[in-house]
């Protein structure tokens, strides 16, 4: 008789979690930013049971298993029920991304077939500009201002307090969907990844470990990242999972308004992209004294690598940086930078080098670095390639499986379009998107390790390097730039702040320097857009 | 069209675990006390490369998946490289439990079908008691002493050196069989325990969980409770999971070899029953000044529940201990003694009142009180019954299914058979074996409650309480005692100790003085023989 395992048959899943903030965190606190600013305040205890009813209230409404219900919220209190009260009835979240074009939201819901959406007051404009070529079954309307609801849509506490707190989960497989996200890819059409329950339950295991976020119960953490991108990292989730406090800004992600909000709640971990922590850099550099936030706070930054310059300036406010690297498809936390023990000797500024990489593989995920053959590269800090990923809360597919023919390898990795190379040390670093690399007379140039090495420029605030054509090297970098008020940086000027740092050829041939750059709705750089400006660039 | 989650089906298993060791923690140390006394150290990367070795061994061997090795071993590099190498052929590593009778090993390697023994050279006399009642197809030897092994068994050394460090894993459903172990219940025959991929990996990842045992990288974790019970608590696997330098105390586990060892290595986290703290407390006592412990070291402590004076005694040594609660059949955390947030401005005692108890729920562990008539109880700190689990490490049945008819409810809890209660903030606290249970005169009297209060006397060192029949009352409780040298205490001093913390029935009628009291395999106080020892007993 052969040895079997006799532990329970027991699933992963979100509505254990909602359980457990109800019976054992029921105090712990939820503030969110309202529309007005001022600050909502509630409790694990309230949203336990409001998002129970709101289960309830969706079940009753004829909501079935793995049918989508879509929201277009802001950070607050009632995406956080939403979160976890759609799974809890065995459907799926649907987070949409209210900085997509109109078009482009009615394609999503029409493609993820979303029965239902809830919305917030203040998003309703953003609904009528698509709502002729959608059709939901019903529209649920956050009141967050006040105002009194039209009547051809539900009132949110109308709908929620229609809906029994003694709600009964039905039976849920840890495989089964709990959420959706689709990806902001700049070609082709979005694709939408499915999140399961037991993808979303180990994602917050991982982020809650030590050597990951090391989100505890004793935590206060603000997603700045939007909860319709990547389920704000997955933070409501883990917070949800160990308990800790969340404070939701709402719509308001300015540097002064995240200040205030850090300092009045004593934050204690922060999540957002680069764009966000220039901002606040900026911002509290120019008033040193004004906020006090909480000791040795933590920052999560994801969606690109950022320059040494801005660990080095957070350090001297006590505010630490955690590098991240992930996407959608990877729920997105695939390595994170810890500091391993045998570099915590090393000298500070040997640190900063693996700082600033994008960190080790999280437990559980598997990273690999392909080249142009095909070869999987030595960890040796210089081979690079194209990343590929493979993990329990990876994706593996795309919903009703399009575009997903360049996207995954033979042997089921995701590609993640990501140029990295991977040092002894297991560190991944991004040095850039396969898409975005200059081909210069041969050579591969990184457009991520320049536009860093720029921003560490004193007088730079952003730097975004394109490959722009060139009839001699097939392909030349051409820098765009924005700067701090009343400075000018040239060209000259960025030659000879990187000359030590790099070989001649790889200086960008042309410093533009623009108001604004031009971001993506999820706050990178839309290189897509500055190639499309300077398509027509002639060489001087 | 129905969602269906887009998410990778790939398993957690141990195989992972190996190779992120080999790849991202190489350096890390592992050191492990040798029979002479002297220290052996290596690394993660050799133990990597060796247990792929090992596992290539016994794939050569002909072990097949699903089948039993098992180790007869005290906790040092070659088991933990058998804690890795056996699982990653597919194959179960089941650890036996050097503390039982010839006759209970001899069973229980029958009853699991063993086909291989890994056995320490300096556990062979043990062996030969019951080799004459077991049949291995091999018995691998490992040279501790470096003494030549006998050619009637294979050596360790040569079995690794034979096996190819480029072992190519099988494919390992999660589910899969990983490690067994057998209960050392005090009824009936020892029942199989056998832990999966998954739920040995979940319970690593729920170990290295902030608000758990906050597992890190940057620990040293050494684990005084030993690998054949329960895996060391899963402290071997989390250390692997997680990278941490491991030190493993060999066959010294006297208060004086653990010391040294936790100062030589600056020990951050270490584990064991009550039994072992209170002999190290005695020590630093005894000499305050001889040992530098790691600044706020931490204890786990599980196996029993401990009197509030040992935490106090350890506070002062900045030693914390952390509660936890569990068994064989939960991998075995199932609760652990965490202070809540809401609960770190209370008054320092009262702060007591809740890190003696045994914690609160691990995520994903459910716990449940039921009473006589089967009802689950409320959450009130008082309401007592018998605790219930539910989870995805905790056992669902027995190996052969056989002794389980009494262990499950009828919806597949796990009846832990420890009365307790929950209260309001979630903390479960254990008052008795329902066995051990004082019923005098229709009244319940928790042992537990009884021995803890009188350990707090300081010339007291142990003392277990039981139940022996009274003629009037159907059961009073008897209290047997270990005192300081020197010192004597009367049960009139225990009843004058006692008199304000109890109600009059509550005190135990007669308290015997021992020299020391029996222990089971585990270090638990062995109840079964102390009934046996006083069940003529006449009340005077």
């Amino acid at each position: 008789m052969s040895t079997k395992s006799t532990m329970m048959n027991v699933s992963l899943s979100l509505p254990h979690m909602v359980e457990r903030i109800g019976r054992v965190f029921p105090h712990v606190e939820v503030v969110s930013r309202m529309p007005d600013k001022s600050l909502h305040r509630t409790n694990y205890g309230r949203i336990h049971r409001r998002a129970k009813q709101l289960a309830s209230a969706l079940v009753n409404e004829g909501i079935q298993k793995s049918e989508c219900v879509a929201t277009l919220m802001w950070n607050h209190y009632a995406h956080l029920e939403a979160y976890l009260g759609i799974p809890s009835t065995g459907a799926v979240i649907h987070t949409l991304n209210l900085r997509l074009s109109p078009e482009d939201i009615a394609y999503i819901v029409n493609h993820a077939e979303d029965k239902i959406l809830i919305i917030d007051d203040v998003l309703l404009s953003m609904y009528e500009q698509f709502r002729d070529q959608v059709s939901f079954k019903k529209v649920i309307v956050v009141p967050l201002t006040g105002d009194p609801v039209d009547e051809c849509y539900t009132n949110y506490e109308d709908f929620i307090a229609s809906g029994d707190p003694d709600f009964c989960y039905p039976d849920i497989d840890e495989n089964d969907p709990a959420g959706m996200c689709y990806t902001s890819g700049t070609t082709g059409r979005p694709k939408g990844v499915v999140y399961s329950h037991r993808s979303t339950a180990l994602h917050s295991m991982a982020e809650a470990m030590c050597d990951s976020l090391a989100i505890s119960q004793h935590d206060t953490v603000m997603p700045v990242v939007p909860m319709f991108h990547a389920n704000a990292w997955g933070l409501p989730y883990t917070s949800v999972l160990v308990g800790a406090k969340q404070v939701l800004p709402g719509p308001f992600l300015d540097a002064e308004s995240l200040l205030d909000l850090y300092e009045s709640e004593q934050v204690t971990l922060s999540a957002g992209v680069p764009t966000i922590w220039m901002a606040i850099k900026e911002a509290r550099e120019a008033e040193p004294d004004r906020w006090k936030t909480a000791p040795n706070m933590r920052m999560a930054v994801g969606g690109a690598a950022i320059p040494e310059s801005l660990f080095r300036a957070f350090d001297k406010f006590d505010m630490k940086i955690i590098q991240a690297w992930g996407m959608t498809e990877s729920s997105p936390i695939a390595t994170l930078g810890l500091l391993k023990n045998n570099l915590t000797d090393i000298d500070e500024d040997d640190q900063y080098k693996y700082r600033i990489k994008q960190g080790v593989p999280c437990p559980f995920v598997e990273v690999r670095i392909i080249d142009d053959e095909g070869q999987e590269q030595p960890w040796d800090g210089e081979s690079p390639g194209d990343a590929e990923l493979r993990g329990p809360w990876i994706t593996g597919s795309y919903h009703k499986d399009e575009g997903a023919e360049d996207k995954f390898s033979k042997d089921g990795w995701l590609k993640t379009g990501d140029v990295c190379n991977i040092d002894s040390e297991g560190y991944v670093k991004l040095t850039d998107r396969t898409k975005d690399l200059v081909k210069s007379g041969g050579e591969w140039i990184s457009s991520v390790d320049l536009e860093n090495a720029i921003m560490d420029h004193p007088d730079v605030i952003e730097a975004a390097v394109i490959a722009v054509y060139h009839p001699r090297w097939d392909e030349r970098p051409l820098a765009v730039i924005t700067v701090k008020e009343g400075r000018q940086v040239t060209k000259e000027d960025v030659h000879l702040f990187l000359k030590d740092k790099f070989a001649k050829i790889w200086l960008p041939d042309a410093v533009e320097t623009l108001e604004e750059i031009p971001k993506t709705s999820t706050g990178k750089f839309m290189k897509l857009k500055l190639r499309e400006m300077y398509k027509d660039w002639k060489w001087s």
